[in-house]
């Protein structure tokens, strides 16, 4: 190893290019997110879910008749065992719902018997196609488990979007509604080697299977540095709570060294192609329902911290994927610790299709087992090993 | 980045350091493993499990009242809450043990309230406790009701790996077998930046909690390239069945391009430490059953495997850590499919403490989010994006 490669220690990989993919492209500076050749703008304005998914696992748009097979393969295996509702009502309701996702996806694996087949390519498809199709499912039934209610069976005549929407809420959503809903699900399909989907990749790099693996992407996504911003950018909004009071917010945040939710990310250098797209979103969801607050707190907000960081640091701010999802999720009706929950729904179309990538390898050369070095610096005894102490002379 | 950097893509970060770490070095020139200061080999002769586990977690060896006091808190914490048993009661008998295991990390996880605290590093050390206790428990648990018996409780009494003998087989084990067990959890127990290792600090690197950490790991070891394969030795010590087979079965590998299970190592340039203090308990716990036979075959196909390849193929291999374990859990009467789990059960102390050290950094400068860069070699339509083409022009 090199010493230019060495100076990338304890800094996450940051900037480093560890493998090559042909599933989705970021461009930071452009602004550009494409999956699979499609600007992510282009899909989420004419592509639906159900689409976008065929795209990330198949490398093709689909064809009428192929879109519609695929929709149906889909619905039907949203119903998930009665088994697992079982064992979810042994679950304490106060359960982090993202550590209640982790365990379905792991129980969901308990029922397959892909689980056995190794090597194959179709069998880790059909597994793949079984995890989009149960996650709404389980973080639904679960949402109406925890607050008295029975689960809602989906039903075969809605899109994937509807349908979760309806699973959680037992109405079948507006048209508008499910439309938009549809969009988010587009938006957070995708997003390259981000912390989840290394997890996800390193994981099916052992040749564990596709539910091992989505199964360290959920305990990834929902560390407070990943997935679980969106939720903390409306526990921020919360915290405002009035435009009057965004001035004070952002002095304190500047104040403390603190940050602002929802603004700066890892890769763009300018604002987030998907929340350009998710703000309109937030703001006509609001006025639906009459309570366009949270929309324009975060409006202004975004105005005058970017203002606010040019000036006293110098820095230019954008803002990221999770800063306008919070108030149209919010906007919505959707419980704040469903935010991340919701983020999995869609990622896991990105997953599934990196899982396929490492262990079946469209780009080549072949990938191998993620097993990095570590430089030792433990100098319990100095230079040579601790001798072996008896526990009575400690 | 730097083109040296750049020769690394798609090979798993191979020969790539990305981090220090004070929690273990393994030499592989000298054949040397070191858990925070202290050869294994010492460890392995004169620590408990136990013991262990303290070093790991809290970089020192404990005082005899300290290694006390934390045994009675670790068998405190070995019941699992009866929800839990309940939930696993609903799983399909059929259900691979690590991926059971995987959904009983995530279900411990909703009974803790400490993964709501953040930034403690004291309620992180508590989780990981709990882990180490409640691994074995879990195991146990599923190993008697997928056999149609109750769990059983562990007693206060035993020792770490002797109480998960007794919870598994009912049985109060003899103080040989409990202390061969003994020594296989400490050989176990760490071993740097490992895959599984690796993915636990990955999620932890977001900033989620030790079981949505460990759960990952769980996920990563139970590949075939990685934890999988101690089960898989033995599967290829039932398939050469004799010594008399063995010549062929090593004539069929090597012409195949196949390997010999448990031979051969990321890491080791010489025989795996830790294989030359399984091999003579595996003999002995052989003899002791009267069917040394399994041993012997390991032993004979080591000896004749190493030649072979030597002869035809110019190299030189070595046993590793999976190749001896394996007749050994086969002789104390273990189930070939719980090899894997029972390798989670030690090494989850290595987990712990490396989910400590990547959110609590001993080793500077701070580590932070794994999020590496990929090359996007998706040529779907050319330099361009692909033009949005609606589907009944497709």
């Amino acid at each position: 190893m090199t010493e230019e490669c060495k100076i990338t220690m304890n800094t996450g990989l940051r900037g480093v290019t560890i493998a090559s993919t042909r599933i989705s492209d970021v461009d930071g500076d452009a602004g550009k997110l494409i999956y699979r050749g499609y600007l992510v703008k282009d899909l989420a304005e004419n592509a639906s879910f159900e689409e976008v998914a065929y795209l990330l696992l198949f490398e093709r748009m689909p064809k009428a008749e192929e879109l519609a097979a695929f929709k149906k393969t889909l619905v039907g295996r949203m119903p998930i065992p009665s088994e697992i509702i079982d064992a979810l009502k042994t679950r304490p309701r106060d359960a982090l719902p993202m550590d209640i996702l982790q365990a379905g996806v792991a129980m969901l694996a308990h029922h397959d018997p892909d689980v056995r087949v190794e090597g194959s390519r179709d069998a880790a498809i059909r597994m793949g196609i079984r995890l989009i199709a149960g996650l709404p499912t389980l973080v639904a039934a679960w949402d109406r488990l925890r607050n008295g209610r029975a689960p809602v069976a989906p039903l075969p005549e809605l899109g994937h979007a509807a349908n979760f929407l309806y699973m959680m809420s037992g109405r079948i959503p507006d048209e508008e509604a499910a439309s938009f809903f549809d969009a988010c699900l587009v938006l957070h399909a995708e997003h390259s080697f981000n912390a989840s989907t290394f997890a996800a990749r390193e994981v099916a790099s052992t040749r564990a299977h596709m539910y091992a693996a989505v199964g360290a992407a959920v305990g990834s996504l929902s560390g407070a540095l990943h997935g679980g911003a969106n939720t903390r950018v409306m526990q921020m909004l919360k915290e405002i709570d009035t435009v009057e009071n965004i001035d004070a917010y952002i002095e304190k945040q500047l104040g403390s060294g603190g940050k602002i939710m929802g603004l700066g990310h890892a890769v763009y250098k300018v604002d987030d192609p998907r929340a350009l797209i998710l703000a309109p979103m937030s703001r006509r969801m609001g006025e639906r329902i009459g309570e366009v607050k949270w929309y324009e707190i975060s409006r202004r907000l975004e105005e005058k911290a970017k203002a606010a960081f040019k000036r006293h640091k110098d820095m230019d701010i954008y803002v990221n994927v999770d800063f306008y999802s919070a108030s149209l999720y919010y906007a919505m009706g959707i419980a704040m610790d469903l935010f991340t929950p919701i983020f999995a729904i869609s990622r896991v179309a990105g997953w599934a299709a990196h899982v396929l990538e490492e262990q079946f390898a469209g780009a080549a050369p072949k990938p191998m087992l993620y097993r990095p070095e570590s430089e030792y610096i433990g100098d319990y005894c100095g230079p040579e090993a601790c001798a072996w102490e008896p526990i009575d002379r400690r």
